[in-house]
């Protein structure tokens, strides 16, 4: 399997290791651009499945998906089909930089070889935290990262006749999960170390997502570190923290991840503070002329602050495989970096961010002010208008937008749009206040909340006061 | 009733003329800069109403919204405790621009009287096109403008027992009333000089709206001219174009409105090629220092194609009102102007558009490169998912986002803020595949519709082909 330098030579070989969004967009963009005669390329992917939405598992947990592969936006037969050479449950575990080769192992067979690369895509993704905690290990404690942690959780609740479910965390995934554990008949307790749960809001705002769960009949449970996870027979049973424990039949560790990049870092290449590969604007991995590197195992530029952040998300993962490819098949993109906007729910509760919160901007030494309004989803009169409360972060002084968070119920997550393009634009808040946003009574009240919103931080702006 | 100059002295006088959005919010941003003792207000309106949501009738006449007065924002006697002396029933009949001063009518007791003004503003609104048709003054014939012209419309609808309708016009207001008019259990037909039904829209999204339409059980009626309305005992029967004949039971005139402007006319004020009033950014009538204009009676500028356009919306009367209402009241604001955002919806048909469309694009000496695309509202896997068709024009060469329009179901209509802010920031289509839009599986597929019609549009540019 060892491929001489020779033969490469009648065609570039491109190496992609990681055969999910980033990955398998950037091989795919790639052939488009260059066909099988002037580009061999070769993907391996450690897992069973490619190209799938991890996004989309805790609604096919819920069961709002019905099955698996809906999930899978293409199927390894499909990007063979592409000619591109996929080899399945084969795992790089070596980048040899200066030899221009990777090692890979053929999880099944239990073999090895080098395969010899003239461009290399690197595109692992990230690893689920799993904490080391007594216990963890035990039946009934699941992740969810990939598609077998799905069906393994679905197997349990399947299996399981208990009705007790306990989060472990509080963010996108823990929040998503508990939802979808609810859809599924449990009682579910959320248990948090933070403050308030949805740690990518501010307190005050994490606040109402806390409230509202409440509401749903979620147990709310912050300020908690779990030590220890009780188990019985091999099986969990409860969630220990340092005041309490939590009965469970299942548990859900929603911890959020870190950058796969054990690999790159053995190969010496560049990593930053949280653990993410660093790449230049076209995402290039920094000194590095033949090897990029995209999606969840990379730092980003984060254009409000200036600094670079790890944010995984499959958005950006498509975006930098259309990206890397482009630039690898010899055509020209780049990654201007992102704004840090997310969006999610949790049954009819729709919670959106985008730019800074207080502590990132405080981070960054930005001075600011902050406003919170509260307003509905459509005209007031009109049915369905759903409240809605909208922070929004101004610098002092400049006024530019520095962030906005929102929470409230249908029509609240997407209106993150206007700030996140506002912010990309560098827009100031009074700026905002004269945007033209559609409006009607059935989808908006006649000043849209996010103009509300600007107004009232064009004051405080001017007021100097936050 | 004759006011001195020499009683002025003491306080200046803001005199506004017309008590709706643009007006008495102008009145109010003015009263909170400045207390009674500073400025007197004097506000003149001809009709019963303050205050009231034009674009809310469609939905009380439709019942969505229970009983009028939902419809209104702020009633006389609520301005008036904010010290506005308010004179319903009242109409200016002239403006003497030299003397500064209005001649105003009491339309119940039927004087006049002359009130002098150290600033003044002009808010006289729009008046709906009454065509000139034989039968259109017959019982059954109705306009939606005011309130009062629903309560005539309910009223009628209430006492007919007919359940055919008629709707002449295919703008916001005739699809709107279709809607309205399904809901209240009538076979609807609606009529439509056009091509197709949204002139707002290119042709070929038109075509869309009027498929949906159809397939609501809506009868379609394109290109055709209303020639008369047939009456029978001084009630309307049917309305009749050049090639057919509509049973009617109830017509509804939806065919627009044009700024109410005789008043200024008369008075010399300067008035666009739309009708509309002319003033600079701060809103003041060009050449005049003490008069403001703002609302249905003015043209705005338009920023992606920088000619004056007349676009009657609720949402920039209340923007212009805060800002004449502080440039009034001694503060300073302006109207950069718009992008031509708006939004709308027969039954579950979401329609929005914003910028140029093809016509405005090359009556504004602008080349431009179209496409189309198809995609849905969430993740094509998650339940709901509705499909959506995003139409974008950019700027050939250049790139420039020129205007974007969308026909879907739920989901669809306020996507098209994504693009006003855009067009705003003057982005270009390649800019735009980099926004930083929400995604989540219940809000977006990994691409979100307008990201995908930017990609689409962005290789078309490259290409140099439309």
């Amino acid at each position: 399997m060892n491929t001489s330098r020779a033969e490469q030579r009648s065609r570039e070989r491109l190496v992609v290791v990681g055969g999910d969004a980033a990955g398998m967009s950037a091989a795919s963009q790639a052939r488009r651009l260059k066909g099988p005669d002037a580009l061999e390329i070769v993907a391996f992917e450690r897992g069973h499945f490619t190209s799938f939405s991890a996004c989309g598992i805790p609604y096919w947990v819920g069961g709002d998906v019905p099955e698996r592969d809906r999930l899978i936006a293409r199927s390894p037969e499909e990007h063979r089909a592409r000619d591109i050479d996929l080899r399945m449950r084969t795992e790089v575990v070596e980048i040899d930089v200066e030899g221009s080769r990777v090692r890979a192992r053929d999880l099944d067979a239990g073999t090895e070889s080098w395969t010899a690369y003239d461009k290399l895509v690197i595109a692992t993704g990230a690893r689920p935290v799993r904490p080391d905690l007594p216990g963890v290990d035990a039946d009934g404690v699941h992740g969810v990262q990939t598609l077998d942690d799905g069906q393994a959780l679905l197997d349990t609740l399947t299996a399981t006749e208990g009705r007790r479910a306990v989060v472990v965390g509080a963010g996108y995934i823990g929040v998503e999960m508990a939802e979808a554990l609810i859809n599924r008949g449990y009682e579910v307790t959320v248990v948090n170390r933070g403050r308030e749960p949805m740690s990518t809001l501010d307190p005050d705002m994490g606040r109402l997502v806390h409230k509202a769960m409440e509401g749903m009949g979620i147990t709310m449970v912050d300020d908690a570190e779990v030590t220890a996870l009780r188990t019985d027979d091999g099986r969990v049973r409860a969630v220990a923290t340092e005041d309490a424990e939590y009965p469970a039949d299942v548990v859900v560790l929603g911890i959020g991840v870190r950058p796969e990049t054990e690999l790159a870092r053995a190969a010496g290449l560049p990593v930053g503070d949280h653990g993410g590969l660093l790449t230049d604007l076209a995402l290039r991995v920094r000194g590095h002329a033949n090897i990029w590197a995209g999606g969840d195992c990379v730092e980003v530029l984060d254009l409000v602050s200036g600094r670079e952040r790890h944010i995984p998300l499959g958005t950006h993962a498509n975006k930098h495989g259309q990206i890397i490819g482009a630039n690898v098949g010899g055509d020209y993109a780049t990654f201007p970096g992102v704004v840090g906007t997310a969006v999610s729910k949790v049954c009819d509760l729709e919670i959106a961010r985008t730019g800074l919160r207080e502590k990132d901007a405080d981070r960054a030494g930005l001075q600011y002010v902050t406003v919170t309004i509260e307003s509905t989803s459509r005209a007031g009169y009109y049915p369905g208008a759903a409240p809605m409360t909208v922070k929004m972060l101004a610098e002092r002084r400049t006024g530019r937008l520095l962030g906005v968070q929102i929470v409230g119920r249908e029509g609240a997550g997407k209106r993150v749009d206007i700030a996140a393009v506002a912010l990309t634009a560098g827009m100031t808040v009074e700026q905002m206040t004269a945007l033209d946003l559609g409006y009607a009574p059935p989808f908006s009240p006649v000043w849209d909340p996010v103009l509300v919103a600007a107004r009232k931080a064009t004051a405080a702006v001017r007021s100097g006061t936050s």
